[in-house]
């Protein structure tokens, strides 16, 4: 089940998301995956909001993390994210949120990875979050 | 309710948190509070977890995110946040996620700020992240 | 000399940039330009490098705030930077240092820009670092 | 030379130093040295500043670099950095740049540091940088 140089391949990693509580608890899924470029989805829901009614934080940097973690795994298999900054860039409205993320370099030990998140409301998309992270291999 | 040069009092912000929904989800509490320094506590429960069994990174992320955002708010005023960078620097085990928050340097349009999170587990805590964010003042 | 909302022209940005002793220390030119792409390059000289022989990262750091800025300059006018992460991706060796910006999201008060840096040897392009910056309008 | 588990010793350290010409440009020198605590200051010439006639934020992103990455090799030996997130705080005027070096954090593979960095001008300091870095051992 292992792509090219150990990659996960798409039934393997939407098995693990399953056996993690909180994307379960988000209902993440994979909306597009290829070899070092993975899209997940989470649609909006009224408890992940914060107080002004946007989305909160807190699910945008999930989105981001998760997009830029599973690009890693898609190349690098089991990974585990060191650090990542995210910039939220606007409010994020709307019926789902996407997370696009991409490798950018793929080095030993590490995956550095880059992942925009997008507001989808009414078919129209929105930059809401842009994000570059340091994903650690686990058998590096 | 307001103190000093414009910052929330505790009880202000203690009704913001109120009305947030996601802070509701997971339980979220200030612990401690004083202009420029605030602490927010999470009870762990098994849905915030990830495929590992440990607590999932988007949870540190709240409350490293919270910890910054509620610091600033403590001198600033409404505020949101523009970026933050977090490092996830051990697995997190426990009963509770602690993050503790302080000002770095406010200025004009921003607060700087800066939080760790600990993992509290049977009377010990362990460093489990650390983060550095940018704040926004809503009215600079 | 402006250009559009607020942007400064190419020769606006060339003048400045004669009269910033630093820019002028490393030699650094634009190299591309156009309102929210901006690329800048540095001759290498043997004073840039670490102790490995490889150009120093404080210089990388240098295109890639450059690169990041001058991006937001072409549209914002005078800005500052308040913040940037960098990732140091591979050793820089060649000729020259490459830095080509990218504005990701300007709002009112700020520019978020992204920049890649090369190192040129020989006629190759190697990708030598990343980065992520929220540039400050002046007079916003 | 080398102290406890395999950190450089401060005279390494300073020969290290002596052979990275970017270094000796602008004549760093370490100012406090303890295993996981290391301070550099480097002096204030001209030919450092930008346009306004602040030093350069080159120079600052040199300084919280160094004293990252030197904080790391204190206890971890050879090191490079991986990457790192500056925010620049206030203009820097004055006749030394002084950067504080902190161990937060290390690992198998990395160290995670913290570093400050203030302006010293007629006596006192101003901070004007800080800094959150990941340092990556070499022979990790």
């Amino acid at each position: 089940m292992k792509i090219g140089e150990g990659g996960l391949a798409r039934e393997v990693m939407e098995a693990v998301i399953r056996k993690t509580p909180f994307a379960v608890l988000v209902d993440a899924k994979i909306s597009h995956y290829e070899p070092g470029r993975v899209d997940l989805t989470v649609p909006v829901k009224d408890q992940m909001k914060q107080h002004h009614g946007f989305v909160h934080g807190a699910v945008i940097g999930f989105v981001a993390d998760s997009a830029c973690a599973w690009a890693a795994a898609s190349v690098a298999g089991d990974v585990v994210t060191s650090e990542y900054k995210l910039h939220l860039l606007a409010p994020a409205v709307g019926e789902t949120i996407l997370g696009r993320g991409y490798v950018v370099k793929e080095s030993g030990r590490q995956v550095v990875c880059r992942a925009d998140v997008f507001a989808l409301k009414n078919g129209t998309e929105r930059l809401v979050g842009t994000a570059l992270a340091t994903i650690a291999k686990m058998k590096a």
